[in-house]
């Protein structure tokens, strides 16, 4: 598997044609077949792989606990994304790498203000979730926490988040820090810009 | 199964309980376990009944043509949603019913007029679709088509779709509204608002 970089609001031509929706990630098979988005390629890899991993799926059996799973993915890829991660990595990464035609320059502060307000209650909806169960969708890790995860890492390591405030979410996020499979993760660097000094950190 | 109408602005405490995203339509079941959202209840549909429902089932089997079926219902109900439906229904629809404390009250002209800049490219999208497969996804109906419909009726109820200007979705949209199934939402109608006159029609 090759990683492509692909920077979405320079709209390539060859990027729409795979995804219109012009949304990340996007995976393209030997066939040029493409999977876009997180959703629609999380069911693909539990429908071609899942059961073999058995214990290791990501994905439950029961249904109602795959509505469970679904909804969260859906909360912190689409609602928390649209109140907090697009618009405060838009305003301060994304536009330090636009040009002017393409709307890059200074933060819009009335932006970060008003995603910067509806952190907390992201963080008290995730630490109520994480107080409540094992892994955010019940007892299981699955694909809720590694949406979360990617929402919360984000904001991490842009400062955003003060985990002094949040010791139940805090703690959930450390025991994911600590798995291997998440460490590879922590050691990637946004061009330009430095991440806070806890970033990597699994006790921080 | 009954029906309550649920008027989501109002942010009623044990609507919130259920679903914290308030997002519609959301499915309580007898335990009172609730489905949130059209993408968990497509999914928790097929898992539990799909099989059975053989040549009438609404999802596909392989799992790249469930893909397809997964982006073009996201495409509908998140980007199409968020670029054309959710604006002029918040703007035409809800403002009505609202009180002026709930966001109530004129349209905003600057939020109709980017709407409808967007419908054209989206129809132009769901006319390449509809010419170039039988159905949206594929060979068969599935809850792409249903997705694509819901967002479309409501459009074509506010007089917002110049079908003359799209033959081949129209095509597409006749099917789909000669369908039994599909009749007796044409009935429905929105308090104080009355439909284009085409709009229960078979042939408009």
């Amino acid at each position: 598997m090759e990683l492509i970089e692909e920077q979405p609001w320079e709209k390539r031509r060859e990027f729409l044609a795979l995804n219109p929706a012009a949304t990340l990630p996007v995976y393209v098979d030997d066939s040029m077949r493409a999977l876009c988005g997180p959703a629609v390629l999380m069911e693909f890899l539990d429908e071609t792989h899942g059961v073999l991993k058995r214990d290791r799926r990501l994905f439950a059996e029961d249904p109602f606990q795959r509505a469970e799973i679904r909804r969260l993915t859906e909360w912190f890829l689409a609602k928390m994304e649209q109140d907090v991660t697009r618009p405060l990595v838009r305003e301060r990464v994304y536009k330090l790498q636009m040009t002017a035609a393409q709307g890059g320059g200074a933060p819009d502060s009335k932006a970060l203000r008003t995603a910067r307000s509806n952190i907390r209650q992201h963080m008290k909806y995730l630490s109520w979730l994480a107080g409540s169960r094992p892994w955010l969708a019940g007892d299981r890790l699955t694909y809720a926490d590694l949406a979360a995860a990617a929402c919360i890492s984000v904001l991490d390591y842009l400062g955003e988040i003060d985990w002094a405030e949040t010791p139940i979410a805090k703690e959930w996020y450390q025991r994911l820090k600590s798995r291997p499979s998440f460490r590879p993760l922590l050691a990637e660097r946004v061009r330009g810009l430095t991440p806070v000094s806890h970033y990597a950190d699994l006790d921080f």
